[in-house]
């Protein structure tokens, strides 16, 4: 079947439209902990999860999807989003990865999950393809996915939080491409621009602009590093690059926002990039950043998203720094 | 710099050749644990080691890096090493993770490495280009790097370990294509044959046969599967690709074979791929054996290359599915 979040511009009536394509249900993995051969099962094997669970009450009223690369970091923002929020757990009770933790680790306060990627951009599409099955069987209407990120910056200094309003791949083209059947789709990667305002509105003294983001299919050499195994060019090659990238407005360089975008674009997710730099690649492949700092730098992006949740769900702003 | 594995076809004399392409050296990242600004340290950041560390005496001895998706299995495959080689710890030790797990999980026992690459090419990427630049810093000279993964077989049964002798990429071309710089190298993904051969023929009573793997860049769109959350083809588009590729001699189809193949290739590497099967994607998307029997399927695929080097080792051939 065919998943669409349907979101009228209105805001109006949400509903989900299932549409399936084929007469019998065909399912993928099975877990041990279920009786076989039940088609009427789903399951979202990377996560460790299936349709079998009472999805609807345990994640009916997820709001926002908050994506990053490691587990540790999506511990981390659930971390802060109970700090923001106030929220205490009773004594003796401590959060918990849900499912399985091989692929992926997710956690879940309230309206909000924190789930991490993995990193490139087939890793992000198993993640985004599982979440978002659930999230539909569970009867979530009208999620917004934010990735919170972490990027090397072109031009602009370290510790910058960018709010994607495009996104390029590595030849600089506003796709997302895969292969499909043996035919490449060139997928529009774009943002909802609506929700990028909103979150560049609340940047308050969090140095944040809007820019493109180039989201690449490798660290190294796809990202014109000179310190990789293998790098057949020069300094020179290099920094024209990133130059040449530089002027065509691109102010980042990361490698999931470019499937993230295209993902939600097909499916009218709203769906916002926000990812800190950690440097400017223009003056070198290496941070020079204390650790402090970047703990800071990380820290900002997610204030800035956590800013953006409070006022939306009408909360007093306390989101600090 | 740029570092290459040179291992003349005579296995004569061997020799690290590095080449210098910057008059300064650049280098990505720090580490808290070390004095900031050394020119002189290598950060192979994803693993979180850098090559202050005594690299020659710690890995200097490795021969193998036995390669797989999840932190799981790089455990799972370095306790089987264990086992095969009979080797126990003294009472009171335990392995540990080498550097840090929130990217990618890597134990060592001796001259094996067993290390986790995530999922997708991009994520293996970065693992292959770090442990490189770290064992080429170790001075090890001709490892052999062997992706013990799992797939999803084209024509054959599930539980067939399929040994690599040509990768495809998604296009059903022998290529891995990465931008670099803006545009599309076409990096040829060859593995070493003569390697092939040796696991080939140490098989056994395990069904293995050699063939064509895909290599792709996306598990639901890309591999033609019907149960993700975007699906625009039919179960009839499904069956006609997957018998074109299975009749262009596909026998598997997995994530990140083509970047390790083109890696290897390019460095002057040997390589191998030998991935379990879980199921015929022809028949189905949907595994249909028991959790044991799948378990068995990823143990055969370790134990074919515990006695390739039981072989190569000189040892006595003990290594029993």
């Amino acid at each position: 079947m065919m998943i669409y979040f349907t979101r009228p511009l209105n805001r109006g009536t949400l509903r989900p439209m299932i549409l399936p394509i084929t007469t019998s249900a065909v399912h993928p993995y099975p877990e041990q902990s279920l009786v076989m051969h039940n088609l009427d099962l789903d399951y979202y094997y990377h996560l460790g999860l299936n349709s079998g669970l009472d999805l609807k009450s345990n994640f009916g009223d997820v709001k926002y999807v908050l994506m990053c690369g490691s587990p540790v970091r999506a511990y981390e923002i659930i971390q802060r989003v109970m700090q923001a929020f106030n929220i205490q757990l009773p004594i003796g009770q401590t959060l918990a990865p849900i499912g399985k933790t091989e692929r992926y680790s997710m956690f879940k306060i309230g309206p909000i999950i924190s789930i991490s990627y993995g990193m490139g951009k087939p890793s992000a599409s198993i993640m985004l393809h599982e979440i978002t099955k659930l999230l539909s069987a569970a009867g979530v209407l009208d999620p917004v996915y934010i990735q919170v990120g972490t990027s090397g910056g072109v031009g602009i200094e370290g510790g910058t939080v960018v709010i994607s309003n495009a996104l390029v791949n590595d030849l600089l083209q506003p796709y997302h491409s895969i292969a499909v059947l043996g035919k490449i789709i060139d997928r529009p990667a774009k943002v909802d621009l609506d929700l990028c305002k909103q979150l560049y509105d609340v940047r308050g003294e969090i140095p944040a602009i809007m820019g493109i983001t180039m989201s690449t299919n490798d660290f190294y050499e796809g990202q014109a590093r000179i310190d990789g195994a293998i790098c057949d060019y020069t300094m020179e090659d290099k920094l024209k690059f990133l130059k040449y990238a530089n002027d065509a407005g691109v102010r980042n360089i990361e490698m999931e926002a470019g499937c993230c975008a295209a993902f939600c674009t097909r499916l009218n997710i709203r769906c916002a990039i926000v990812c800190v730099t950690y440097l400017n690649r223009l003056h070198g492949d290496r941070i020079s950043a204390a650790p402090q700092q970047l703990t800071q730098y990380e820290s900002n992006a997610i204030t800035l998203v956590l800013r953006y949740i409070e006022e939306q769900l009408g909360l007093e702003p306390k989101c600090a720094i």
